[in-house]
């Protein structure tokens, strides 16, 4: 029923579409055929169109019913739009500063109206591969990750208002199975989709999936990501879809949205700080050239979750007039039990997100989606380096994330795997 | 709306409501004033009615809208018949050797009728007061735990299934609340429903409360209880629960069912069983009477959890054909893999249940339910002496469990808290 109101909008239709709903043919000013239109969709899932008119922009996004990358033969579901339309209202709620306010959301037609995050706003990634440091990407991720996480756990929620949303976020099952399917499982066995750069990597990719290991351990960060609803996440944090200036952060694209453990969209921030970590050889024009921004990035790992552990205990401490349910005052009632509790939800927190990180890292560079960082290295030894190298760093946190005690001592280990 | 349909039965109610329910008044046979009806609730929720008809009987099970043993001041939702309703469904299909068929359900009066367990079966806490051996109980209720837990979880089921499953389960939230008070909340703050044995524990309990250790482990126990969808938990699976005879094992009453850790439920269990342990010195006849009994209820134990064990393992290697999506075969495919990721999971589900013992033992010696095992020791300071011993296990247990490998590790430690 709902399906047969909908219709894939392409540049003319999608013109059309805006004409016809008043406040953002009103916010756009002028008429139709003042208006361009620009499809920018990096290509993976969804339509997007840039739109500006004499008045004013927006960005239209739509879902496709299939991945758009892949085509109609791997079917998804259109109401991945409505948990994108509804994690970015939470997220505006909570963080503004950081996320496109939603003008509007369709839902038979799978459409979202959202600000445009005008130039000079470019997609993260593309930066980081420019070599192009970002002050305040550390403290503004921190920000947005330590506010939508804890407002949306048990810190702050009864277990009322907590379970509802989780079992609302149940829905979006079809995008979980997805990241179930490509991140947790197919990395680590025989299957179509997997590509790495070959002959180069075929080795290593063969190791891989004789780790033994490795894959105890995926199967417990799996068992993680599918039962533990610890919080509203994200769910594709990953530098492409974080769109940022020297001064403005602006996270989009939450299709993925879930109530999952909190160390995975933590992880997914981090894992694609480390890529770009690892990649920036193949992006120097003379050898040790992006020394100085290797060095900037791994700080901004560090400064990360420094800053996310500083403010999401910041938040904890300020909740004490009106908790969640988690953590009742009368039991945690005294300085050290406060700090002993804390410390505990922090150094498992820590743990998840290196695991969730290392997990990511290594679909990145044998499974189908691949990133950017290292596919635009056009020397493919080049390239095969720098993948051993991220490979190797994600076995290693995987493996030793329970002993690593700090960021420091992780720091360290990305800087010993070259 | 569906409020104004209920109404509490009293017997003479219950017979009446009976005879308008055909099945029913037809599995009884003759007519209502044939019918023998007795309430034998024990009273803490739910009033129980056992009618024998000159054909046949059953049990009348009906909710009320408040906890029957605090009054109507403790408002409690009749929602829970229908999550009781629903679980005893679904262990009869998994497990119909040791579940009370359900023959009718009545959502708005919160009725349920059911297969009457007839004598000689009791209440298994009071064959352990009395002191009887039951041969057969660790093989059936690794049985029960076993498939009831693996059927429900991951490991069986597709992550569709499983969502919506556990989506469901999440109305069941007033019970789960209830559980979060009584059990990891209360036990270790002051509060009205508290009580113990005093003065004789008055300092155990002000250590407890304390204990800064110990509230960083129940913390992390309650977010797994909170957050951790892993199956379809009986929810409430003490010795009060379990009905039996020397042959067989029957577990009724699962009101607080809701998709949680496995380790809750087995832990449950276990926990009851070293509560009666403990409780021995205090029923038995002579000093040191009840030795060789003491020895069957640690050996019951241990017989428990090494039969669970093998039981779901075995359910694990015979689902090859048609897997749950936690463990995709393709991933998990060489002997030393899955016995590897077998083993990982034991360990971890081994560590959760020892701490929800240990939760669930500390709950019902300073907490607002008791045992009868313990509370119809009738010298008190025998009695204190057992809680005593009891509640330092416990202790022991939550903050050793990551260390205690095998049950015959933790089984020691039992030997040893004397
Ligand atoms: N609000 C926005 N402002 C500016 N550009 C945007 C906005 N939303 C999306 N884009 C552009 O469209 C691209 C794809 O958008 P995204 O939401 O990531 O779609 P997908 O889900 O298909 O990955 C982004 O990489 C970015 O370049
Ligand atoms: N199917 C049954 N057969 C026999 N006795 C039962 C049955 N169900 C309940 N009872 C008796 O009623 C008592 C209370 O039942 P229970 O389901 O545990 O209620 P509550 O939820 O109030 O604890 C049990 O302890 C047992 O003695
Ligand atoms: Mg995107
Ligand atoms: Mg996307
Ligand atoms: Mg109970
Ligand atoms: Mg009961
Ligand atoms: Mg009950």
């Amino acid at each position: 029923e709902e399906r047969r109101k909908y219709r894939p909008l392409d540049e003319k239709a999608a013109s059309e579409y805006l004409a016809m709903v008043a406040p953002l043919a009103e916010r756009l000013g002028g008429s139709p055929q003042d208006w361009n239109i620009k499809e920018v969709g990096d290509g993976n899932m969804n339509f997007v169109y840039i739109v500006v008119g004499p008045r004013g922009s927006l960005v239209l996004k739509q879902a496709l019913p299939y991945v758009r990358c892949v085509g109609e033969s791997w079917a998804m579901t259109l109401e991945r739009a409505y948990f994108e339309a509804n994690a970015l209202r939470k997220e505006f709620e909570l963080v503004p500063e950081y996320v496109p306010e939603i003008f509007h959301f369709d839902h038979p037609m799978a459409v979202i109206a959202m600000r445009y995050c005008e130039p000079p706003h470019i997609i993260l990634r593309k930066g980081l591969i420019q070599g192009i440091v970002y002050p305040r990407l550390a403290d503004h991720m921190s920000d947005f990750t330590s506010k939508t996480l804890f407002f949306s756990s048990l810190l702050a929620l009864d277990t009322h208002k907590h379970k509802m949303a989780a079992a609302q976020s149940y829905a979006n099952v079809e995008m979980c199975r997805l990241t179930e399917q490509v991140i947790f499982s197919e990395p680590y066995m025989e299957a179509p989709n997997n590509r790495w750069t070959s002959p180069q990597l075929d080795e290593d990719v063969r190791a891989l999936r004789e780790d033994i290991e490795l894959k105890a351990e995926i199967a417990e960060l799996k068992a993680r990501f599918c039962e533990r609803t610890q919080a509203l996440l994200h769910g594709d944090l990953h530098t492409g879809s974080i769109m940022v200036t020297e001064t403005s952060t602006k996270v989009i694209d939450p299709e993925f949205s879930f109530y999952g453990p909190m160390g995975f969209d933590l992880g997914a921030f981090i894992a694609n700080l480390i890529l770009a970590y690892y990649s920036q050889d193949g992006h120097s024009a003379t050898e040790g050239g992006r020394e100085d921004y290797r060095g900037w990035i791994l700080q901004t790992v560090s400064d990360f979750w420094t800053s996310f552990a500083a403010k999401f205990k910041r938040e904890w401490d300020r909740s004490r007039d009106s908790p969640g349910d988690a953590y009742v005052p009368a039991v945690y009632n005294s300085p050290e039990v406060i700090e002993l509790a804390q410390k505990r939800f922090m150094e498992e927190l820590f743990c998840d997100s290196l695991g969730f990180a290392a997990a990511k890292m290594i679909r990145r560079i044998v499974g189908i989606a691949h990133v950017e960082d290292l596919e635009s290295i056009a020397n493919v030894d080049v390239r095969a380096k720098c993948e051993r190298r991220a490979l190797n760093c994600a076995k290693l946190l995987m493996k030793q994330r329970r002993k690593l005690s700090s960021i420091a001592e992780a720091q360290l280990k990305l800087r010993i795997v070259q």
